[in-house]
């Protein structure tokens, strides 16, 4: 990046807002997928007015710009690729505001998902999208990836609660998108084109979420399976009945690495464990109970437990969510997909990879969000032994295959990014991905927004 | 339309399938929007593959096509402003399939919303959006307009089921969009990029759409208030403690237009109803109804009646419906704004129409979902009366005015049409109108879809 652009982008943001030293390059260099590539620049905005000089500048001088919020994300959507410059939405991590009468917030993009969890359950209310990174995430990630998350199969993921948007386009223009209401139909739905646009179509400056009351209750059951058949099954008719908060979903080598973590002990064949949770008022929560419990009494289960206490839930999902640093007592990498299949194809869906496992001689888990049919398959590895790179590749090859066989798609929340580009084109059509890609043409004519995301070629 | 083309359509479709008789045109130049535009022939496709071809014959002899459903619309979608072809959808009326395991369903675009709700509901299932048209509109018309109903408040809007879509593109390629997975993130989010576009961005050929478990018991209460403050206010402070099914509302004037159908008779000083509904399971109908008497009875409300039996509710469901057809006993004219504010905004805006009815001279009144303040503002004229004609034009531009400064928007389920198109530019800047146009010209270059509608000039 010449001397003359930092010089303008000092000029735009204050000298103190703009790093190039190798060592912040460096630190803005990774992310969650693993992947590293240096930026020329980093940039920390400080209002919509600056991004959309600085934007006007990029348009001008053709640099490419990422925007990256926390770099939690799993398929490289906050790396720059092309080199460029980052631009960091740090300091723009303000709740602007939280309107209770009418269940809306309005924040910046910096904004954390646990922060502003926090700051709305204070009032009584409650944003659903849980992606297992809240504590760190962002608000504005969140919406370029439309996260997801353990309770989407009652709640639904981002895109259910993005009402509105401010977006800084390509050229420095500023627009609004969508309302700040609970319906809106004027005009074209840009709001929901831009979610999930994964920072390749404009730059998200301001987002007007939609928010419920909060569930004030709630209970967890872990339900160990005697087959990945019956938990699937067990699924199935529990989702014709009622709809829990979550219903997630081990396989039996997830199970095996967190067994000892478990404030239960388990049957020695348990072939998958599911963990349900309901919520609701306390009332509610009592009667979801006592039909979840007569329910699985119904089913010929190896084991049943509520944690009665709130401490035993806790445990249950502290020992969930350790499942992927525990992984790593298998082998010193992984490769985590998010593949979605139809509930019903999740049996099929894990035997194939318990085949692959073995073909690969890989250790391959499963586990994820059963009630979405949002599986996340691990693949284990040790990347500087070139023979299981190869086997992980073909593993990984074979399961999108698979994946697309069953009716299913190859992200239900991580997004595309670069990690998963060249797979594209098996899930959708030549014509489909071409109008994808004039709408990526209209909205960034040169190509300056996150170049390399999502198509693989940036022509 | 010359008759070389009219040869080919017949060759595409069969002879049967095109009309081209006067009386037959006069059958296909009407909506509920209560206009009046002749097409020059009616084409009723039997495939998406006939479409298809269709499409590639209006592209290359650009011809206009308007994709017509039930022609239930309220703002002109299905009516060939600018003459041309109308595509009729009613022999594409079949229920593909309903995939009771995965909860999911795939239909063509000409089945009635109404027939599909009963067909479901057989199975236990369950698709919310309810407009008031539902037994005659179409599940494609829906989708095109984004159809919601009083429903919404709990479950959404249709926006919220549609996972896929089938279309065809102005120049008859046919392609794919979305899932039929619960979650899928994988490129841009054409699917609601379709929902809601009024048939000017392709045409909607097949689409899957999410199911929910059908509720088996629902309860009905029926609330007098003082004034329309009492009446907002109760319906934030119900909104913040639980998701009834519907919270709708009627002003004093729509109030008196029923009074005689309702079951229960009502205080004189009624300034407003509230129709409440819950739903879900027994046990749970049960609690939210012993906690929605509890909170009532907390407020000082006029009357609060539950209607104990199934046919009392029914009684209530038939009076509001009946408010459409009995506002002719004010004038002979209708018109029918479907504007959205902030819930807390609704006393304002309900005093502000007050006011302008007095103005004006004109009977006015409100009902509509509270829930999501999306309030029907009705101005009752004589559209043969020059003077009456001109005061409801001016009431029209003033409650647009009011609407947009209260942060709401011109329109919560009947779009944009031909009806609205001039106001578009009092609810979206210059530059996010200019994105829309670009949008519409990279997916129908020949403006040959549904010409003149959403936008006011087509270019």
């Amino acid at each position: 990046m010449e001397q003359y652009i930092l010089t303008e982008l000092a000029e735009i943001v204050g000298a103190g807002q703009l790093a190039t030293a190798d060592e912040e390059l460096v630190s803005y260099s990774y992310d969650g997928s693993g992947q590293e590539f240096l930026p020329e620049a980093i940039v920390f905005p400080g209002s919509t007015q600056e991004i959309s000089r600085i934007m006007a500048l990029a348009y001008r001088e053709k640099f490419p710009v990422v925007v990256r919020g926390a770099g939690s994300g799993m398929t490289g959507g906050s790396l720059p690729l092309k080199g460029g410059l980052v631009m960091a939405m740090s300091r723009l991590n303000r709740i602007l505001e939280i309107d209770q009468d009418n269940q809306v917030a309005v924040v910046e993009p910096g904004v954390i998902n646990g922060d502003f969890q926090k700051k709305l359950n204070s009032l009584g209310l409650f944003y659903p999208p849980d992606p297992a990174s809240l504590a760190f995430c962002t608000l504005g990630g969140n919406v370029a990836e439309c996260a997801g998350g353990p309770s989407a199969v009652k709640y639904g993921v981002t895109r259910d609660y993005v009402l509105g948007l401010e977006v800084v386009l390509a050229d420095g223009r500023i627009i609004e998108t969508g309302v700040r209401t609970a319906k809106g139909v004027v005009g074209y739905d840009l709001t929901r084109l831009f979610v999930g646009s994964e920072g390749t179509l404009a730059i998200i400056t301001r987002i007007i979420l939609k928010l419920l009351p909060l569930p004030v209750a709630s209970a967890t059951f872990m339900v160990c399976c005697r087959s990945i058949l019956q938990a699937t099954r067990l699924v199935r008719d529990l989702l014709a009945l009622q709809r829990p908060r979550t219903v997630e979903f081990m396989d039996n080598t997830a199970v095996s690495l967190i067994r000892e973590r478990l404030p239960f002990s388990l049957p020695d064949n348990t072939a998958a464990i599911l963990l349900i949770e309901v919520d609701g008022s306390k009332i509610s929560v009592k009667n979801q109970s006592a039909l979840l419990t007569e329910f699985l009494d119904s089913y010929d289960m190896l084991l049943v437990k509520r944690a009665e206490k709130q401490a035993d839930a806790k445990i249950l999902w502290q020992a969930r969510r350790a499942l992927s640093p525990a992984a790593f007592a298998l082998r010193p990498d992984k490769i985590s997909e998010d593949v979605v299949v139809p509930r019903s194809k999740i049996p099929e869906l894990v035997t194939f990879t318990e085949k692959l496992a073995k073909k690969h001689n890989l250790p391959v888990f499963t586990f994820g969000h059963a009630g979405d049919g949002n599986i996340h398959v691990n693949i284990m590895l040790d990347k500087k032994n070139k023979d299981e790179l190869d086997q992980a590749k073909a593993v990984r090859i074979a399961l999108f295959s698979k994946v697309i066989l069953l009716s299913g798609t190859l992200s239900g929340e991580h997004g595309v990014g670069n990690t998963k580009a060249e797979f594209l084109s098996r899930e959708l059509s030549p014509d489909t991905l071409k109008l994808m890609r004039q709408v990526k043409g209209l909205f960034d004519p040169l190509n300056i927004l996150n170049p390399g995301k999502i198509f693989r070629d940036d022509k």
